[in-house]
């Protein structure tokens, strides 16, 4: 077995990069850093999220083994997610690019003002 | 206003976190790491990226100020990518994430045959 390479196309790794690359997982894993949550507190945690991407997202993480679903019975049956041990390992590194965006947001935002301010540069060009 | 927050749907944060958790960026980045590359060695080096995609990334990555696009005045002129000091300054958690997506990827992909093979978890639930 070859050693773990993210840059090979047919490494397992890559799969994994795309999973918790995604924002939505990024958002998810952070969401339940504080513990257990219900489907409709991470819905309301995680603006603009569709309760169809917040399933499958969910699903997702689930089948990875990053997070448990579960299935308290009750009336009505309550239903909570939590991160697993993985899924809570994966939170440092997740964090940090979580942090990273929020301190430089406004700097890559203005780097985008001022790339689209430059004719020069949104001309056609290989 | 504000502070930044990933959870707010109309924070910057977010579409920077859009950004760089595209799974080319951050390959894309961590080849960079090492110096300035040209087009066809970063085609070389991150397996199965199509031209399309990767003059795609590095325009948006140029976008952002995270890396430099350098003509040098030659015949045929040569151009060369590089990060920039905030490109360079992204490296550490976005390595992190590669580092652990390598790290577990053989324990995610097993826990995904373990999910797909419990044929209750399959059936169909809100």
């Amino acid at each position: 077995m070859l050693p773990p390479d993210a840059f090979a196309r047919a490494c397992a790794s890559r799969v994994v990069l795309d999973r918790i690359g995604d924002r939505w997982t990024v958002l998810l894993v952070v969401a339940l850093s504080d513990g257990a949550l219900r489907f409709s507190q991470l819905r309301t945690k995680i603006e603009g999220i569709t309760p169809k991407v917040l399933t499958q997202t969910l699903r997702a993480l689930e089948r990875d083994g990053l997070v448990t679903r579960t299935v308290f019975a009750e009336v009505p049956p309550r239903v909570e997610y939590e991160l697993t041990d993985l899924g809570r390992d994966l939170l440092a590194p997740i964090d940090a690019v979580r942090i990273w965006a929020e301190q430089n947001a406004a700097r890559i935002v203005a780097n985008r003002e001022d790339y689209d301010d430059l004719p020069i540069r949104n001309s056609g060009r290989s």
